[in-house]
């Protein structure tokens, strides 16, 4: 949040170029506007103003909820000519489809219209900056910038630099996520998936093997989590949770005795060969339908924001306490 | 939470024996007393009373946040002698040693001496019922009531019934862990490590792995999933996650176009051999002292408390304010 940097850059008054004005494209233009940036969306849809605006006046209840103050959405503007709209961008966030060919040829247009020194951040959550920047003059400017969604609310930015990507400039990208109130980490290898994509993805195998398996419902594995480890990791992630799980002993207390269980589980009795096939689809189906039939998507949306703000602001608030009380 | 019950049951007067004081013990009685209940303390250490008084201090201020009157840890009472501390005993909450052959002794003595009525439960985050009541005259009386480290703060309570143990018991447990204000969940199959601890190891296998590549630390690693997955986690579970990241298709949507990405990524990207070998705990522990080093064990205990009752009190307030609005 604005009121909450790490850094002593500001953002404000500069240019932001977001290409692309999907569902990411718009929750980034929304942050960025509430931190008083010039944002400028490119895109060919003809409707995209409209969708914008759509999505920027549902978002902004919950950044103003974060701490910011008033912004007027109507300050985005809209280029659909490519050249225009980078004119004069300080950073481009590309928030185009997951597709190489697409990314890569946009890339290499985006290279030859925006000013030199202009940051330029890809949203994706797959393809990675090496690949997508192998047409242009210079590939080390491109890194990915990739938010957790919903970007205006999620403060994770995971960068990724490419393999040529010089130190400064990842440098320079995490600046400016700090500066717009989020946690920028850099990922030091370009996996797949990255890092959140990656663990969510892991334990999602787990998840619809015990519902294959008949251990618990989809609707009771999603309590499961919310009523444990939901909390447990807002809170601490997954190291410091088995630091404190060691007892006194902490980290080395679980490697001598809870790590060595926890490795031959991992051999033997976690999920292995688990695929979505017309049975575990069929299945996840209906009880997502038990579990989630009765509300719309768009109200399970907005109850997902509500909620993950009250989470934000709380652990804001405690933490806040904290530091009045230690 | 005693203003929150989805139960008309009322425990209050009522009579629980916790049969090990430790850590889990000692949790469990402080939440038990907050809920009126009689709480007898049974441990052959003669230190105990000391080391739960201490403990439920400690816990105190978090469970009088979560809406708790005040409540007098000095009505928790100490019987080291088994046989006593189950007299009159409406619920036993059983937190040994996590040994086989210790818990199927100490269940042959406790169904001796409780009385007929009394709803038997282990703590037992891995042993199944099944097997801790071989022993057992009426092996279907055991239950798991597996609880979430602090149990008095996290909400879940996995409900795992044994081969043999009648439906009216497993309904009993879930409206006795309901009544005392826990999300209490019915596990339908003893698979090793039940659901929470094995979503944990899934997580887990892969962070090691990730860590080990050198794709993040251990400290960026916390830092990525306390903000991103751990609050989306609080607020909605894996599944609900993917039935609104699959747009205005839901979980049909995922799916079709990101569960076959997803699973063939399960096959070729994903961690598999993992081990726990020298170099890798080296190099956990070395980072495991970088992030957390500066900090006693008790001040990160502490600050998870609050971290953690911030979480609750927030959804809580969250959850509040969405029904005001909808």
């Amino acid at each position: 949040m604005s009121n909450d940097q790490k850094t002593s850059l500001n953002v404000s008054g500069r240019k932001v170029t977001v290409v692309g004005g999907g569902v990411i494209g718009a929750s980034w233009a929304a942050i960025f506007v509430a931190n008083g940036m010039r944002v400028t969306v490119n895109d060919p849809d003809p409707d995209v103003a409209k969708k914008v605006f759509s999505y920027c006046e549902e978002a902004k209840p919950s950044i103003r909820a974060l701490g910011y103050a008033d912004f007027n959405i109507n300050d985005i503007s809209f280029e659909s000519d490519l050249a225009k709209a980078l004119e004069g961008a300080d950073y481009v966030q590309e928030n185009g489809p997951e597709r190489l060919d697409f990314k890569s040829d946009l890339w290499k247009r985006i290279e030859s219209e925006a000013p030199e020194n202009a940051l330029l951040l890809s949203s994706s959550s797959g393809i990675e900056a090496t690949k997508q920047s192998v047409g242009m003059k210079q590939p080390g400017r491109l890194l990915i910038g990739h938010p957790f969604n919903p970007p205006h609310l999620m403060p994770l930015v995971e960068v990724v630099p490419g393999e040529k990507t010089p130190r400064e400039l990842t440098a320079g990208a995490i600046e400016f996520y700090e500066a717009i109130g989020k946690v920028a980490l850099e990922i030091k290898v370009e996996v797949p998936g990255f890092v959140a994509n990656r663990l969510q993805s892991a334990i999602f195998r787990e998840c619809v093997y015990l519902v294959k398996e008949g251990v618990v419902s989809v609707s009771d594995l999603d309590k499961v989590v919310t009523s444990s480890l939901g909390i447990r990791w807002a809170t601490g992630g997954p190291f410091l949770s088995f630091h404190l799980g060691g007892g006194a002993g902490g980290f080395a207390h679980f490697i001598d005795h809870l790590a060595p269980g926890m490795a031959s589980r991992w051999k033997g009795q976690m999920a292995t060969d688990v695929q979505f096939d017309e049975d575990t689809n069929k299945l996840l189906l209906t009880q997502i339908r038990e579990a989630y039939g009765n509300s719309s998507i768009p109200l399970l949306n907005a109850e997902r924001d509500v909620k993950e703000v009250a989470v934000i602001k709380g652990l804001q608030g405690g933490i806040d306490r904290l530091d009045g009380a230690v």
